[in-house]
């Protein structure tokens, strides 16, 4: 086993956001399950954008959030993810090696444009995402860099990519990869509808070598099939090496064999945008562990990356993490 | 004269920004004249973009965000500008229709891109721009819709497209068509550079049948080559119906014949981002003076959308603008 000369190697869909604001009434017209994700095609994400008020673009991506968010806390990270030979293809490049993230992907052609998503944040500040199927779903075999995978200590899996069976194929590869490096991996159960719809698959890849384990509220309580999510938490902590278990207002769970920390969110003064909080919450806790954290203090800085990202628009930093994280 | 049922239709770049941030010695490094704008080739702004920092999109243009800002205190807008059949223009119409400004442009195909403006946002907030020669700057006679224009109240003509000859052109054109119909005819100095460049022809401009100019202290001082605020703006009020005269954090000094009124800024904060500052005074102006507001009531409506546009990355207003009017 070699010396890892990264912290986190990230794994997801590259995208750029599209972000407005919009009333709840707006989504139940649209049809737009409010909360989550869905994926859509070109004419559904044409109507929806016609129909919105104005917006504005910002890199996105679940993982590619992460990868950044590990950056901004002067953390090392890798980023593998599909993007076009297209304008938000060069968006997407751009904002994540500007982050100081190593991402090498080459833009692929053939008319299969960047993936993006639409980002609805209603006045509550929660946001309901509408994804082109682009060329980051189409992710695959070809594109696992083995080298970046056993560069990083930890190897981050996106749980939105599952909708695609190429991709769920490569994620198994990749976990190959990374254990044969005697490296940590770990996985984002990214929406509660995701998991519905791969509950079996999810855990399956679970038992069969993830280390930790992100999961919100409606992601547990989904995958165990249960409503009450004190049970849901039970049987993760029997089946997960480490649970990080985030519940939005009321903090976060982590959950390590006979260890159970409950840790508080951060205090904002309002919450603009939630999106990406989730996933800075998981950037915070992979920086933690990483930097030789223990569970309460990797989860502090979960809960102040994910105090940043939601006191405004976008799901990428705006203010150093490792200053943020210094000053508290 | 029919009646208008437009306030204000705006002629100018429809321009995509992208913001970042950077120090004053990437800059310098860059040549980039902090605080202007200059017009660059592609390789250029390919070269900026590489060595800056992570970027948003959001929609800009001087003029159009004028528009914006009046479409957002409640006013009817128009735009006239130009765009291409690409990424950046369906960015930049959908945002200004979504903003609910008339604009009817179709777009433009041929290869020139959608002009788009790296916006380099130094710690003071000052913003630094870089606006690559795309399509909006090709605007001449042929993109003048004459009904937009008779329809308002006020032609607005931004500045910044003074820099190629048929743009001139299309400028004495529409004043024309303005005046034809007993409309105003309102002209942003936009940058000082941009007037040493062009002072002759400014000034003729003005004195052919400008009703309102608007300049900041850069761009009065240049007009009439002098290095002392007050000598300008003494030269200002005998050459001008309406001279808006902008200060920064010294507010704004308006004159009209034999008035003169001093209008202080609303506080702020912090300034974020100083984009956009001009053109939302510019339009809180407007909108007072085409809804009945005297000159010192005109400003503060100016001060006040300023005030919400520094705040905030970005040159379009993120909170309406009749809401915050009303509750102060």
């Amino acid at each position: 086993m070699t010396t890892a000369t990264l912290d986190v190697t990230a794994i997801g869909n590259a995208i750029v956001d599209i972000i407005g604001r919009c009333d709840d009434a707006f989504l139940s017209t649209h049809q737009c399950p409010k909360g989550h994700m869905r994926l859509v095609d070109a004419p559904t994400i044409q109507a929806l954008y016609a129909g919105m008020g104005p917006a504005v673009e910002i890199s996105g991506g679940s993982a590619a959030n992460t990868a950044v968010g590990i950056a901004s806390f002067g953390g090392k990270a890798g980023f593998i993810g599909k993007i076009a030979d297209d304008e938000f293809g060069r968006i997407f490049a751009h904002d994540i090696k500007a982050s100081k993230v190593a991402f090498s992907a080459a833009a692929v052609g053939g008319g299969t444009p960047t993936s993006r998503s639409l980002i609805l944040v209603t006045p509550d500040g929660e946001r309901t995402m509408n994804t082109l199927l682009g060329i980051s779903t189409e992710l695959g075999d070809a594109e696992l860099d083995a080298d970046l995978i056993r560069a990083a200590k930890v190897l981050y899996l996106e749980g939105y990519l599952f909708d695609r069976p190429e991709a769920k194929a490569a994620f198994r590869k990749a976990v190959a990869i990374a254990k044969s490096a005697g490296r940590d991996v770990a996985l984002s159960l990214s929406d509660g509808f995701c998991v519905d719809r791969h509950r079996d698959e999810f855990k399956s890849l679970i038992a069969d070598g993830v280390d930790i384990v992100f999961a919100n509220e409606a992601e547990i309580i989904s995958l165990y099939q249960t409503t009450d999510f004190d049970t849901a938490a039970s049987q993760a902590a029997k089946a997960m090496k480490m649970a990080v278990l985030t519940r939005g207002a009321k903090g976060s769970l982590l959950l390590a064999g006979s260890q159970k920390v409950a840790v508080p969110v951060e205090a904002v003064a309002q919450v603009v945008d939630s999106t990406g909080a989730g996933d800075l919450y998981a950037a915070g806790f992979l920086y933690g562990i990483t930097h030789g954290a223990d569970l309460a203090a990797a989860g502090r800085f979960g809960s102040i990356a994910a105090a940043e990202i939601i006191s405004h628009t976008g799901a990428r930093p705006e203010t150093s993490l490792a200053s943020l994280s210094k000053n508290r």
